[in-house]
């Protein structure tokens, strides 16, 4: 429904980290994204060919996709000029942020002027129903955290891979903004109603044929206290029967929470596996995706190998190394 | 803000239970409730004088309340005529449904003609902040159920008034519709969009006198799986200082799903104490609150009796027996 390729815009974004969206996109649909528009004082930076909207467009670039989090979802002021630029130049833009496209009269106003298209993936377009727990046919695995952005989607996007190279039957079903631009469906969970969170979940994963994997993305952390509530509507909505463990070890506390220590991978097992098995007593964990993004190769190893010996699990960067042990072990199940 | 007295709506409630609200309303604000009116098939009774919309409104009730809480919130066309009716005799409505009084264009349509008013209180009407878990002064507890719908809400409210009757400070918090309805303030939480479900628990119990004590009201179980998010993100944005354990014992499984079966109160006290400890690492389980309804006197006693003995902490009916010994366990904290 959006239409391709993009150009993706970084924005002002403050650190690599608040332009994850971009970097989704980047990584799983390269040949999705013709360059990147970054502006004074960026500090992201995506490897691609930094390009004004004429030569976007000149390079066939038909959707300027907003490729920035910020956390509370605004866009910025400091945006609106490039915004309406590109509608102006030929651009539809697309965005996962809180705050819609479609509610900023200027944006709104130019984009109908223009003829131009405004996505706002972020908004549910379903009414969603409340969660009946009913046990569904076919096999789900879902990623949860130490914490927020530890590389959830990553690893389920990389397993997705995985399990699609060897013939296995998989599907990648996004529950964020950057997922659903990059697959072009999914739930935009953390803009799901409170009541209809697990029930959405439910629906984005339906009975499916008995060796068949649904991969659902995961999102925030049981740790994490802005959005546990998001986490735990997604263990017992996607009911899964096998969960992997994601953490990044560098991390000093958790993010954008200063007071609070990450938990360690015991901590996390032990919360989040009697947890799941109310909704699928069967449930296991099965293996652990370790973010190593700011370690050496060597680093990256010796980390992937400690884990490995004191979980007694599968233990792979989905990154470096692929996601195939991951498969593997689910395969085992 | 909505007009006193009341009449309750019970329309065609199916049980009892589904009548929450309006026993809500009259069993904490009874001077409010001047009369039930109940349509033809309604299994609820709350034994208020039944009366007719002239008859409640020469009584002087200016405010017809649904008190009717359907899963889905639907407002029923069986429930329409009744409605109009009611706006034309000079009634306000309010209602907590999930859908909206002001959504209905016939609804809509009457109030505005006869310049009456639509309060939903299910809608929230803050622009609620994502959490951020920063420890707050005074003191909150919170009760967490082995189910939905176990008494959760009473138990706060004859805290509450225990606390109050002994000159204790304390304020009790609502986060659904019916207290909303009681009190006039709180937070629709299953209303609110997921991302800012803790934040709004945060903003509805601020910083306060560190002898002062937050009753937040619970909803759902960490064992419901319809709605253990919102459970969750109750006990990570209101970070307790204390639970209480609520059950109800006479339920064969969990409310609407037919395949779960209740955790046992050991198993919801092991589940919801590791939780809270992430944002409050000093929470205490402090007592059990045990609605002990559908039980006789005789049975209720030995039942109380037997739980208090096996958990080791303080057991009570509050709406048998008032909410003492719990402020006493808050007290001794």
């Amino acid at each position: 429904m959006i239409k391709t390729p993009y150009l993706l815009f970084l924005g002002d974004a403050p650190d690599a980290l608040k332009a994850k969206v971009a970097q989704g996109i980047k990584d799983w649909r390269p040949e999705n994204a013709v360059g990147q528009f970054r502006m004074e004082g960026c500090k992201a930076d995506l490897g691609l060919p930094d390009m004004g909207l004429a030569e976007a467009r000149a390079a066939g670039a038909q959707t300027l996709v907003i490729g920035v989090a910020n956390r509370g979802g605004v866009i910025s002021p400091a945006w609106k000029k490039v915004l309406v630029a590109a509608l102006e130049e030929g651009f539809d833009l697309a965005s996962g942020l809180h705050n819609l496209l479609r509610d900023e009269a200027d944006l709104a106003a130019v984009a109908k002027a223009c003829g131009r298209e405004l996505h706002d993936v972020r908004v549910p377009d379903v009414d969603y129903p409340i969660a009946n727990g009913v046990k569904r046919s076919g096999k789900r695995v879902l990623a949860v955290g130490t914490d927020c952005s530890v590389g959830k989607m990553y690893t389920g996007l990389a397993l997705d891979r995985s399990m699609k190279a060897a013939g296995r039957k998989s599907t990648f079903r996004p529950t964020g903004q950057t997922g659903i631009l990059i697959t072009g469906e999914g739930i935009p969970l953390d803009a799901v109603v409170a009541d209809f969170m697990a029930g959405s979940v439910e629906w984005l994963t339906p009975d499916n044929d008995a060796d068949h994997w649904d991969i659902i993305e995961g999102q925030g952390s049981l740790f994490h206290v802005s959005f546990s509530g998001v986490t735990l509507a997604l263990i017992h909505g996607g009911q899964p029967d096998a969960l992997i463990l994601s953490h990044e070890p560098t991390r000093s506390h958790m993010r954008g929470l200063p007071d609070y220590a990450l938990p360690s991978l015991e901590a996390l097992r032990d919360m989040a596996l009697p947890l799941a098995r109310v909704a699928n007593p069967d449930c296991q964990v099965v293996g652990i995706s370790v973010n190593t993004a700011a370690m050496s190769e060597d680093e990256a190893l010796a980390c992937l190998s400690e884990i490995e010996a004191r979980m007694g699990l599968p233990t792979v960067d989905p990154f470096r190394q692929g996601a195939e042990r991951l498969a593997e072990a689910l395969d085992a199940l």
